[in-house]
Formats: structure tokens, C-alpha cells, sequence
């Protein structure tokens, strides 16, 4: 196996080389610098291994390993490939893998700001050299495999995650968010048009999601679960609810040394408030709640601000525990608000429902895996994902490879190289399983 | 007066023109584009009215007013200006006013991100039209006389407040301070140079403090004082202890949704802690506290923080109080940091002890107000000013000028402008008071 290894830790290190932060960590954003040389690697990794490389109407990128399968496999043809078995809407799993529609792997290029190598990377990487590997030992596919890399997972930099797999499967309209703007003021759409996306036919794509048999993102595990359970590899088995609001505290500026106390009203210390509600409705439900970004006007050390605004991240096992979390972080600043005399808005940013991945296909991979000689213990995940952002229009599944330290979106982030290409091997062996009988 | 009404008015609105700020108010940050701006008004304004500008060794703007004097009050001739009285370290007060030093009046051109139009510019224009109404009247000066504008006197873009007038009477050594950065990370030297100012010459004036009888600065009050008393102009007693730390809380970042609430060391937490401890603690003490800037790293929406830095400016009556009051702000925080896991480390920035205004220049003033039909009341402040900064050096006194919100560093800072011409007109009683007699 030493050729997958190198193979891997060549793929791996050239995009890991890719948007260090002199601030520690990897920051790659959606539609920077950092993020078009990341898509230009991965173009170049992919059209090494002979697949051939398109931009979806959302921006995400798709390598396509066609073979011996000629036009038929041709993933510009979306008749042929949309045919045989369902559109976006359709239900059911098994049956579109086994009846010709296209096998999709792959994960995002994005990070957060100071992110770490992985959350990512290591899903686009390992489905590369899967793809390679396939490759190298002659397989021809029986369908067409892509490994893909989507858009702006981590909404680090316009506060929307899954962007480009939500406005895929049409879950998110980009009317609605085109005139959003990064924390530089650039909007949404000036961002895409300076990375050559037209933002005027910037939407879903039916037909292309409808095409999809089967979506499997693998992707190292944000948590400590394999590392207890001492496995190296881990099937998803769904994805907590997780939503994301904005609360802005209004007060009034004035000067730090000479407005008394009584006269102030500090949104300062409804942030205060916020953060210590976010934690204590997060214990009280057995839920996460937090507090990771806050942004203070005008931020001098000698006034007291004018506004804070604050982003509340919750997750929870159930929808209505998540509505619970948020009506107690709710009721517990308004009430802080009112004694220091704030106004306040509290604004859903986004929302996803919980997601259960495809029982039939998970079932399957289980099943395919165990044929390997790996037992995949079965994890839930608190991260949002692509593959739960399409799930309910493409059978998904989820691998998770294991985190020696459970840290995520730091650079201490790690997985190790061994447990790294065992998780290649179980997308070989998935991908031929899937794809290639 | 209407003459003297059009002359603020022309005066005091070129100024407000000047670093008008898109997102509210007026922000000229020390050595921008803005503060260039205003220190060419300055210039400007100054020249028309016959004075002489020139620029000392800390960047303070000084325009000369010598009349009639000739040579005796060439600004500089040091000698003879420097003989009759004090050198810097001199004590006692109404001798060197009555012994042929020099006469101050001013304030400073800078403002707070997104500030008001008043504070230091209020003092600055009314120095000028004063200065312009006695020449009017052809009164002539019996000693120099200098409108001043001290350079960065609220420290918004390096965190050191008035940085030139304790640059100029020696109280800051600017060697600590060169390498200090901007958020931008452009650092003092830099700032400086580009300013056209040479960073190796930057530094204490003894010989120009030494030759000041008096300094007296003008300033918008930044409380409610006046309105309650029902006084358009107060007489300065004192300035509050004052000082500002850094407070950095250093815990792990993390991924929002993965990491469990017990495996996170979550400095937002800290933050909150020290929010409501300064609050805490100022109540406690009838002192004020306000943590009114906060650098969150890396500021991620689904990221627990890695790093928390959190500005506490905090003022007294007494240097006692102020250290009873960190010590109680350190404690609760520490507490709150080892609940969490949290490395803390608590900075001082800037410490100015509590300064009593010259009361024998007060007495003079207080005396003359009073020949003109004023009954000026004595206010103390917990404003930090350039006079009290200078106030160990040269007898300085301040007027204040009533604010009918008692707003200050925001947009709703203001004054009357029948107030503010009570002002110009003691100002001009004053200066002819101690120069022209």
C-alpha cells in the first residue's frame, strides 16, 4: 500500500499548502484568493487522474471519471443520466445506485478563519486518490463516479453554511442572499462575479441532483466518539438540528469616563447575559450553544459601545429541544435587556432540521466495509454537512475517520496518515461497490 | 457679537467638515488622512489670523500670537523666553504667569472612532477665535500667547491617550511606544513617518514646557454637571485617576457543534465574567468601569474562541479606589477563568494618576469669569485631558463648556452655540486677563 500512501500524502500536502494563516491555522473563505487556488488544485489533482472537471450553477466543482462508459456516461448528457431513475423529489435510496444514476464522493475546500487541515480536505483528498486508486488497478466504472468539492461549507466568511450544496438542491433561494455582505461589506454577488460566476445564473440545478444515485462524504470526526470507541472509521448515522441567529443589542455610545452608571445603557452587558443564557440553556437541555463571533460598534477601549451584536450557534438531538434552547437564550437577554435599557433583535440566520442519512445506503456500506474487515461503529454528528444539506433529495451517506484529539475548526485538528488511508480504502471499496459492478 | 458669532461659526464648522464618518460621526485617528486634514485647517486658520504655526518634537501644533513683542517673543527664542520663570520641574503658578512666560489655550484635533464634534475641537476653534476677537480689537500681548493642538489625545488608533502632550512633557518615554501597532498593524514609527514626522527626533520639549506660565484648556463638558446646575461654563477642579488594561483570556477554539460543553475551554465565558465584574465592582465603589472593546479571535460564528482580548477602562475618585477596583475586577475574573480552563493575563496599558488643576491659576481665572458676570461652578471630571497630563509641569486650569445630553465619543456630543460663544468670550477675558495686561 505504500503507493496509496504516497499518493495520498502528495494529494494531501499540496492542498494543505494552500491558505496558511500567519495567524495560525488554514483560512480559506469562500470566493478568495486562497479559496481560487484551492479550486485550481483541485482541477489540476483531478485532471492528473484523467477525470474530467465542471462548475455546477452553484459553484461547486465536480471531477468526472467516466472510463469506458463513453457517451452514455458523458456528464454533460443529462438526459441520459437523469433517466433512469429519480428527480430531486423522488424517494427512496438503493434502488437509484442500482439502476445507473451517478455516484458522487467528496467534501468542501473551504475553511473557517484559523480552521484546521482536515474538516474537508481530507473528504475531497480521499475521494481523489480513492478515484486514483480505482484508476491504477484498472477498474473500469459501471456509472459515472465524481468526486466532488462544494462551496462554501463553513459560511465563514458570509455567515451561511452549505451554501453551495443548499443552493444546488434549490434549499436556499440566492435571491435572497446575493446582496449579503463579508465583514469588508463585499456582497455575496461582487464576490462571485470576482471569481468569474455569473451571479445572475447563480441557482439550483434539478437536473443534475436528480442525476445523483448516491452522494458519500467522508470527512474526519469533529469529536472524540471513535477515539472512546477505538475504531478508525465510522459511519453517520444523521445530523443534529443546528440553526444560527444574530441578536443585536442596541444601546447608547457615550464616554467611559465621565457617564455615570446610571445613565448608561451598555449592550455590553447584554452580551454578558447572552453568553452565560447560551450556556446555561445549553446545559439545562443536554444541547451546544455558542457564542464564537461578536461584533462591537465602534469597539473603543474608552466608550461605551453603541451596539454589540452576537451569534448564537445551537444544536440539539431534536427540533424542539433546539426551539426550546433558543426560547431560554431568548427570554434570558430580553429580560437583561430591559434592566440596562438595550433594545433588541433577535434574527434566525439560518436553519437546518435534523437529518437522518439513508438508512438502505448506509446499510449498504456497512455492509461493503465489514467485507473489508473494518466494524464501523454507527455516530450522529452535531456538524452541519453537505451530504445532510442534499439528503433529502439524493441517498446519502457519511464516513468519519477518527480524530486522535476530537478538536475541529483549530489548527489541532488531526487525524492519523494510518487511519487517513484506511478511510481511503473503505471509499474504494465503496466506490467500486457502488459504482463499478 | 454678531462678528464674533460668524467667526465661530466659519471656524468651528471647517473643522467639523473634516473626518465626517459614513458609518456616524467623526473619526480622525492620530497621523490618517483625517488628522493631516485638520492639522492643515489648523494651519490655515491660524495663518489668516497673523499667528505663527510651527510643530514641536511630540507632533503638537503650536500657533504663535506675539503682536507686538518682536524679538522678546520670537516662539523661537528659548533663551529669552525660557529665562524669566520655571523650568519643568518648577513649582508655585501666578509668579510665572506674572513673569513674562508664555500663555497656552487649546486642545486637541483628534476624536474617537465614530465621535462627536465637540470634544477637543470646541477647545481648539474657541482658542482661535479668541485669540482672532482680541486682535480685532487691536489689544496687544504683553507676553507670547499659543493656540495649542495637542496631537493624539484620545489614543483611538494606538491606545495610548494623550499621547502628545506626555510625549512632550516627558511623562511617556516614546522608545516604549514606537513599535506600538494599530489594529491595521501599522506601527507609531510607521504612522509617524508617513506623517512626514522622523520617529528618531520624537520626544520631550523641556526647554518649551519650562517656558509655559499657564496652559488653559477649553473643553465641552462630557457630563451632565452644567444642565443640572443651570451654568453655561464651569471652572475645572480635577482630574480622576484613570487607567486602562488589557485583559487577554486564552482557552481553545473549537468547533461549535462537536465539542461537548464539558470538554470546552470557552473564553467567551471569561469575557462575560468581566463584563459584569467591572460593572460589579465600579457600583460597589461609586467609581465607573466600561469594557468598551473586545478583539474575539478568530471570530467565528461556528468556532468556540480561541482568544478573548478585553479593554477595562476604569476611573475613580481616588488612586486608592481604582486600585481597589482592578483588584476586584482580576479576582472575579480569575475565578471565572478557572471554571473554565481559561489562561488569563491582565495588562496595564495606561495609568494617569488623579491630578488637582493649578488652584491658584483657577482662583485668577475664577476671579476674572466673575468681573465679566459669570458665576462659574468648579467640576471635577473622569475625563483624561492634554492639561492634566501637563498639569505636574505647568499650571494649567480647564473650562468646561455645558453638553445638554451630557453625551461624549458619540454623534449626540454637543453644545449650544450660545454656550459655546460664553465660552470664546471668557476665553478672550482670560487670555487678556494673563498676557495683555
Amino acid at each position: 500500500m505504500s503507493e496509496l500512501r504516497e499518493a495520498f500524502e502528495a494529494c494531501f500536502g499540496g492542498l494543505a499548502a494552500i491558505g496558511r494563516d500567519p495567524a495560525g491555522g488554514w483560512t480559506r473563505l469562500a470566493w478568495t484568493d486562497e479559496d481560487r487556488a484551492a479550486r485550481a488544485w483541485f482541477e489540476s489533482e483531478a485532471t492528473t487522474r484523467g477525470l474530467t472537471v465542471e462548475r455546477d450553477s452553484a459553484g461547486n466543482l465536480w471531477a468526472w471519471w467516466s472510463g469506458g462508459l463513453g457517451t452514455t456516461a458523458d456528464p454533460s448528457g443529462d438526459d441520459r443520466l437523469r433517466s433512469p431513475t429519480r428527480g430531486p423529489d423522488a424517494g427512496g435510496s438503493g434502488s437509484a445506485a442500482a439502476a445507473g444514476g451517478a455516484v458522487a464522493v467528496g467534501s468542501h475546500l473551504d475553511t473557517v478563519r484559523g480552521g484546521g487541515a482536515y474538516d474537508g480536505a481530507l473528504g475531497v483528498v480521499s475521494g481523489l486518490v480513492a478515484v486514483g486508486e480505482l484508476i491504477r488497478r484498472g477498474v473500469e466504472p459501471a456509472r459515472p463516479v465524481a468526486v466532488v468539492a462544494f462551496a462554501d461549507e463553513e459560511g465563514g466568511r458570509f455567515g451561511v453554511p452549505t451554501f453551495g450544496s443548499r443552493v444546488l438542491g434549490g434549499v436556499l433561494d440566492p435571491a435572497d442572499l446575493l446582496e449579503r455582505a463579508d465583514q469588508d461589506g463585499v456582497t455575496v454577488a461582487e464576490a462571485l462575479a470576482a471569481a468569474g460566476i455569473d451571479p445572475g445564473g447563480f441557482g439550483p440545478d434539478p437536473a443534475r441532483v436528480g442525476r445523483l444515485a448516491a452522494l458519500v462524504e467522508l470527512h474526519v470526526e469533529q469529536g472524540r466518539g471513535l477515539v472512546d470507541l477505538g475504531h478508525p472509521v465510522a459511519l453517520g448515522t444523521g445530523i443534529w438540528p443546528h440553526g444560527r441567529w444574530r441578536l443585536t443589542l442596541t444601546g447608547e455610545a457615550n464616554h467611559a469616563g465621565t457617564t455615570r452608571l446610571a445613565d448608561r445603557r451598555d449592550p455590553m452587558l447584554g452580551l454578558a447575559a447572552a453568553v452565560l443564557a447560551a450556556r446555561a440553556a445549553a446545559t439545562e437541555l443536554a444541547a451546544v450553544a455558542t457564542v464564537g463571533r461578536v461584533l462591537v460598534e465602534p469597539n473603543s477601549a474608552n466608550s461605551v459601545p453603541a451596539r454589540v451584536s452576537v451569534w448564537l450557534d445551537a444544536r440539539a438531538e431534536q427540533d424542539q429541544t433546539l426551539d426550546w434552547l433558543v426560547t431560554a437564550f431568548q427570554a434570558a437577554v430580553e429580560e437583561a435587556a430591559g434592566r440596562n435599557g438595550l433594545a433588541v433583535a433577535l434574527t434566525p440566520e439560518s436553519r437546518s432540521p435534523g437529518v437522518e442519512l439513508d438508512r438502505d445506503l448506509t446499510a449498504r456500506l456497512d455492509a461493503c466495509l465489514r467485507a473489508t474487515g473494518l466494524e464501523p461503529p454507527a455516530l450522529p454528528t452535531a456538524a452541519g454537512h453537505d451530504a445532510g444539506a442534499l439528503a433529502a433529495a439524493v441517498p446519502t451517506a457519511m464516513l468519519f475517520v477518527r480524530n486522535p484529539t476530537g478538536a475541529s475548526h483549530t489548527p489541532a485538528e488531526t487525524a492519523e496518515l494510518d487511519d487517513c488511508l484506511t478511510g481511503v480504502r473503505a471509499l474504494v471499496a465503496v466506490i467500486e461497490d457502488l459504482a463499478c459492478r
